[in-house]
């Protein structure tokens, strides 16, 4: 049951890189519920390749399929299934890696968990791919939220040594959530990222970077104590993206140094509503939203596949083997991962409602 | 649903602070175990308090009462329930806590979500004290775990700005995961800390900090992609753990500042078996287990009450007020919750087996 | 994961027959509720034995002990746990049973399942001793279900071949709910069964029945199609009561018999509301609620120990070999299964709100 | 949740009649297994409509498309995705069912649960034509199970007055359980049967039935007491089927008038093997198998669409309403239910092992 994701709005993924298609199935929505098809599209488009130097030149049309659950452009109560055709596969690509795994990727691990029968071809169902399907649930999900006053957003907030500024964690604004083109709040700022990560493409390397991520207009009293708490349903699902190895909500790993005196959010009233005048909880206490803007941070790792040559074995002969990868990478998956970790938050929180 | 954790191996958690009794129930072990009830009894007691200076003073025998799933020593495969009595309790310490709530608790999140019937004697069911039968739960899980050759440990890797040496991630041994009478690596950096937290106590504050977990001897192999993955598993049930406000997996958030040809763990043969020269990665692809030391760091706040006096408001009122808040407290938790941890990671584990 | 049951308001069981104690966790209760526990005690009076010739003998308080989740009389918010101590316990009637299964008994299965590590006495997790705590949750139910206008009751439908009248399925009112002392909905019924279960104990055998349990109130729109539907949500419960071998909804096993234009129950309108004219549905169409009285029947085996000699096997010798049970046993636990079956269903219903 | 089943091998389904297409997708399955494709069209086939006088006239191809899960033939170890076209739809048939509900059918509780938004084309996602996957996937499954020594059978045991043999309970074997033209183990009932349908369908009315099923090789030790038991996991599913509204195991209802003598099955070894000479309790003690051939019966209503004119009401006028159904509809569908019975066993067994 690794691929489900949710308790009232589950979100089921399948696929595999170069399968027919992807795809998944959404359960739980509520009927009557009219999307906004091109606000969809639109975050497919944001976390889609091709269009740019830094991102790989797969080309997919990346429209989704919708083969049930919609009747006239609105949701019937029935399960929602949406497909994305996988038509531009190269899958000799990746002949050799069946026996010579890639360092970084799930290409050994999976071979011993099926015994050699996964996938291999482009990364097979461990590919960020099956991200896309994710990003159509989340983005459909997160036009639902919207209808309840819930806003939701992301930004890199860095790339390699290069840092954005982050969100103001306590008078986090509907604008500052606003996709951007390029997503982050400092335009001069992504502009450095964008010349870096075309240094690092043309070094035959990749780079890792941070994802800011926010929710406001969350009420107070979402969430529950222990294991469903609000940080363990939402780091449930971030670490469900690959490539994410770290998550942290409001100060973070920055509590470790702090003292409870400088760490607690004093509670205070303003226009008659409870809030706390700093936000190092990130939005959650005891597991439960406070109403304050939900901040969290999450770390992703560089792009495993790389130009340069690399030290693996031969799974055949047992012994050490050099690999060079080619086909079509990104040097820096952390632009497009943005709105995949908005739709993860956004299936993550409309489960807590 | 919040109090339950796991598939196969699950463990549900009740209790309040101040209620007759805490417990849980596990179920699922296998039929015919023989515990070493001393070695639970010894993991509880690293996780109590009341022993030295810089923790609570509250006293609590803490010896498990077994009330089912268990005849004459072995598991008779039926739930086992485990309570432990609340006898040491003080409910007028927390009296005024109904209309101010502290600063960094659960006290308005909760008053929210049950419309002020939250039981607010002691934290009520979002207390430490919760993590007792957790510990009893993992640290019985540990010896199932050992008896197929996985063994798990953690220490502190740093309170406030004094760290401990970490694991090492490649060449990890039995011996580095035994516990010890203070839970650093490096003893003179544990004594360090001591003396660091008494002083911290005696400024009426608290301090947060790092732990460092790891489990060796897991096979290659476990594991899922997406939202089942070892990353999600563990992190789900680690911020279940109060306190806990970040994780990270192996090389963790310093990934977001490395290349690909940094990051990427080459694979190569050592004595016939895989294994990486690295492990950046924390012995996980995928979300699968590439059996190399699993190895991750959470991050804990530090303790919320404190006995400085802090800003917040009375709901009654609505107005301002300020808050002493007098009984009994850690000045850092990070020590007693490293036992904790460890359970955490058990549960985690044995689940995936 | 087999003694837990519900998903939003979810019960798990844990004890043996002969452990130290039974009882249950609930979790999901709404926080404020304030039960009437003298009605859970009639309820728990109503399943207990002790208390004319043809039940067992055994004698227990059957008070529960509420040692979480409630605080001053109401629910908190936090699971609740509640136990009953197994005072009056004689193990030693059980000592052969490991080694000759009892027929009809859970002996051997249980035997095979766990490897001979089962809990012999007294039947072990197996016993219907376990459906105290069900009860127990289930009337706390009923009452939460009672402030949303919605009753259930149950009745024997038969014993033997001695038949009480049914429920009116179209009619039905909260008065024919209401519990009686012996529980037929005709008094001279309840006589002449009561006079045939003697003569079966003193033949040193036992006899089966059936039990008919009804909910009205329910509104329209409950459930789901398919897998979740009410109809197997109840099932499964019913199912988790020992000695439960079969269920119908509604017209049940009779459908097999009547064609569409008979078991079609028109719809009609009543005082503005929809109705049906006949209920052969049992108040569910494709596994939701249409707001009719929800109807079904389940099938109770004879208690499987009689006093009778009888032919089974010795494990240890592998030998044929006669079994003759002593102890206390019922010779029907078709009048004690009443309100289990009543708890069942509202557990059932709960979930479903 | 509604249109998943499963723990260890999940299915959902998804679809509507009517939508672009129905399927389903299939977590779980060991990868590297290799079915045999024109086994499971056969079943498909079986429960296919088309092919004779009584059933409807709706042509389908009903060829999956497996569009994820599967490499070269084999298992991958990745989510299986099948779907089938709708191709041969006619949705102006139903054009007035939105405002007539069809006695007997879902349109009023599905009117009510989705607020007048279901797909009523069809009868939407509470259509039969779901069991076309759940058949597609249980036929999947049910050629592991068979690698694994356990075999699974259906017949139809009557359609209304007219039955046919019922399964030996002690000695069922392999051969009993092959699938023949017409599902009865006595060919000429199954002529009856046939004529009986045709004049039913000649009266414009429909006829129920009870399909008896079974599976042998199942190993003693499988299942759980309680709420998971092999009962409560086999009705949760079968009840998944529309129409189905009982479900007995063993000597069912009937024990409600069997004596504890007669109705416990003794123990007895057969070739050092153990088993019992009787089979009343359907291979099932205490929710867990017992080694004997598991055998249940469950009960089909006839098929709501009939031909005759029925009463109902006009949703938007409040008022009676005549209804007159046409398009293409089954006389009765117990036939055509018997592998999907099989199917849903072979799941329910699957994730017992």
């Amino acid at each position: 049951m690794s691929n489900k994701i949710g308790n009232k709005i589950t979100v089921s993924i399948f696929g595999q890189s170069h399968s027919e298609a992807i795809g998944c199935v959404i359960e739980g929505l509520p009927a009557g519920f009219r999307p906004n098809m091109d606000r969809i599209l639109n975050d497919i488009d944001r976390r889609r390749g091709g269009k740019n130097r830094y991102s790989t030149t797969r080309k997919e049309t990346d429209i989704p399929e919708i083969i049930s659950g919609m009747v006239g452009g609105y949701t019937c109560g029935a399960p929602l299934c949406a497909i994305f055709a996988n038509a531009d596969t190269k899958s000799n690509d990746y002949a050799n890696l069946r026996d010579i795994p890639r360092p970084g990727h799930a290409d050994y691990t999976a071979h011993v968990r099926t015994e050699g029968y996964n996938d291999i071809r482009g990364g097979g169902e461990y590919s960020g791919r099956l991200t896309l399907p994710l990003t159509f649930a989340g983005s459909f999900v997160k036009q639902i939220l919207e209808e309840k006053g819930i806003y939701i957003g992301a930004h890199i907030a860095s790339v390699g040594i290069i840092s954005d500024v982050l969100y103001d964690p306590v008078n986090l604004t509907r604008e500052d959530l606003i996709p951007r083109p390029f997503p982050t709040l400092d335009e001069m700022t992504g502009e450095a990222m964008e010349e870096y990560m075309t240094l690092i493409a043309n070094e035959g390397d990749s780079i890792g970077g941070i994802i800011e991520c926010a929710a406001i207009g969350l009420p107070a009293g979402l969430g529950s104590p222990m294991f469903e708490g609000i940080e363990s349903e939402v780091a449930k699902i971030i670490f469900g993206i690959p490539a994410i190895k770290g998550i942290e909500f409001g100060a973070g790993f920055a509590v470790s140094s702090m003292k409870g005196s400088g760490n607690n959010d004093p509670f205070e009233y303003k226009n008659g509503k409870v809030i706390t005048s700093t936000n190092n909880c990130g939005g959650i206490l005891g597991g439960i939203t406070n109403g304050m803007p939900l901040i969290f941070r999450c770390a992703v790792k560089p792009t495993p596949s790389i130009a340069l040559e690399q030290n693996s074995i031969s799974l055949s002969g047992g012994v050490r083997a050099k690999l060079k990868i080619t086909g079509r990478h990104d040097p820096c998956i952390v632009p497009r991962a943005v709105p995949v970790v908005e739709a993860a938050l956004a299936i993550a929180i409309i489960n807590q409602l």
